[in-house]
């Protein structure tokens, strides 16, 4: 396996003393880029996109030729496993995504099956490969899922949703049959991230996109504890080498100390929560990626580089910190904004890791 | 003025010991309810409704009549004032909320008045005292406004949205200007509010709908500021009787403490805060209110009757609680269930109140 020749990212992510903050953006690779555009438009639907791994290689790798990032991160998407599961995922334009045959019985749940990557979902590993080729060991690569209960969500919607009404009176009424679809969820994200993982990828992240929704007692039980489990179920050794973890709830910030013990190596933090209150609640147990409000990329450059300084000067001294947004880039965004972040990272941060 | 015959929602937001835990609902009068359903076509458009005092006190009546709620509120709009100010406030059909004039410039923020409440609002003061009139000290009467920043979105907006660009981006590039917009919609908050308690409200609520979007730093210093402006400018004592406030924050569970340094008397809790965890964070600052996910009302009542009984259990022994939903009812919601909920609730609080 080629050495990475930035890995300033996973030495952060273990808390190992890096001489700045790493920096990369959710969704860097997306449609605030022309260059990224123009291969959309080349493709046909998203979904092509996603589905070709040379084109999916191409778009993983333009953000990094563009910025300064510290990682790169496999272009896909996050609904991949239940399109595999047979749902049929398309994206009408406009409106987001959308199962053909939404989960909705408790025979909807025992058919269910829990897919092979190496077949079902070969065009994400084939790209893994191919992108991990053709970075050469310039930065590390991020593999991803979305988490079993969001997965879940969109299972059983069928959609997206504001109210998550459907998925939420199976799991208040059925919630033997909620608890049966998120461990064949769990087993299904654990064997995916760990054909990433044998694949090439150098770190993973479990986005909970819909944890937030969740009471406190709903979150443990039905979002924290399935992907606690991915995580036991994880390969985090690959010739030796450990592969990071990362965690993300959106709008979890309420649970972080339950999100810190379930062994994931980093959490992320959208940007309501304050990041210094963070570090200072999980402690040592994990690092952190976030957490700019993404919106502070429609202001001038000025602008993001005092917001850039607030989030560096709250995470304080020491390695632990990934700079990222708290959610995913816009895709209005001025490339130029991004390029303000990203430089105002690299200048800004080093006086936190003085003492490495 | 007609002393109250039941007062518990009165001394469980004083923190006064009560007999069980007072119950009411977010959105109790509105669209699940048939009979409320059939004023509404009756008035023609949800605005009109709003603005005649005499519709307005009958659905506002209507599930005091059907359920056995311990407080009634009065029916409106959170974007009164914002349309009082000449926005243009229109509801498109499946649209929501919209402005013809919406708030851009610095000329657009100078010209904005702080609205006469016996005035502009005229309609809405009338129908203060039109229910008080009608409920001839039946229950408490609860008045109501928008948070100053939550008016701001919907004002810079000019609509619903998802991302607040428009509004942050004013607030991020142009802070001074956004501090002088949320000054004058501060004030007028209080005059509104101050007019709603010299009419007949009992108590009076602050919906912060979308502070919650808001980063930390952000939510203190135009969110939380504002809201606390409003409290001090609010007049408390009416004849000698105390007039409770309550301050909701959607999405604002990360902030309780800050919150519970206002001055208001009650927070209000959205369903993912751990009621038990508030609690202990906020100590006897605040009274609390709330929090059950309001997707549980879909589910069987015995179901219903269980999630009742965990949030009572999560408040633990003594007053303090008033039991609300951790949002609004959803317009489909069965009423039947809805029953069941204030049942559970009258059954079910009273063992925490034996030390009373």
């Amino acid at each position: 396996m080629t050495p990475i020749k930035n890995d300033l990212f996973i030495r952060a992510l273990l808390k190992q003393p890096v001489e700045r903050t790493p920096v990369w953006m959710m969704r860097q690779a997306g449609r605030y880029l022309p260059e990224y555009r123009e291969v959309r438009s080349k493709a046909g639907s998203f979904m092509q996109l996603c589905m070709n791994p040379e084109l999916a290689c191409e778009v993983t790798l333009q953000p990094l030729d563009r910025f300064n990032f510290d990682a790169a991160i496999l272009f896909s998407d996050i609904l991949t496993i239940p399109d595999a599961m047979g749902l049929g995922l398309s994206f009408a334009e406009g409106e987001g995504p959308q199962f053909a045959r939404p989960v909705r019985t408790a025979a909807d749940v025992t058919k269910l099956p829990v897919p092979d990557p190496e077949a079902e979902l070969r065009y994400v590993i084939d790209a893994v490969r191919l992108i991990k080729a053709n970075l050469q060991g310039r930065v590390p690569l991020i593999g991803f899922s979305g988490s079993p209960w969001t997965l879940a969500t969109y299972m059983v919607e069928g959609k997206s949703s504001k109210s998550f009404q459907k998925v939420k009176s199976m799991m208040f009424e059925q919630p033997l049959l909620m608890h049966q679809m998120l461990d064949k969820l769990a087993q299904s994200v654990a064997a995916y991230l760990n054909a990433q993982i044998a694949a090439g990828a150098d770190a993973v992240m479990v986005f909970d996109t819909w944890g937030g929704m969740l009471s406190h007692d709903d979150y443990l039980e039905f979002s924290l504890g399935y992907a606690q489990q991915v995580r036991q179920l994880l390969n985090t050794d690959r010739d030796g080498r450990q592969i990071p973890t990362i965690l993300f709830t959106k709008g979890g910030g309420l649970w972080l100390e339950a999100m810190a013990d379930t062994g994931y190596d980093a959490l992320g933090l959208d940007w309501q929560t304050d990041i210094g209150s963070a570090r200072a609640r999980v402690g040592d147990k994990v690092a952190l990626q976030g957490n700019m409000d993404p919106i502070t990329l429609y202001a001038q450059p000025e602008v993001i580089r005092e917001k850039v300084a607030k989030v560096l000067h709250g995470f304080g001294q020491g390695s632990g910190h990934v700079f990222n947004l708290g959610h995913g880039v816009l895709p209005d965004i001025n490339p130029e904004h991004v390029k303000a972040m990203v430089d105002a990272v690299r200048e800004l941060s080093p006086q936190y890791h003085s003492q490495a």
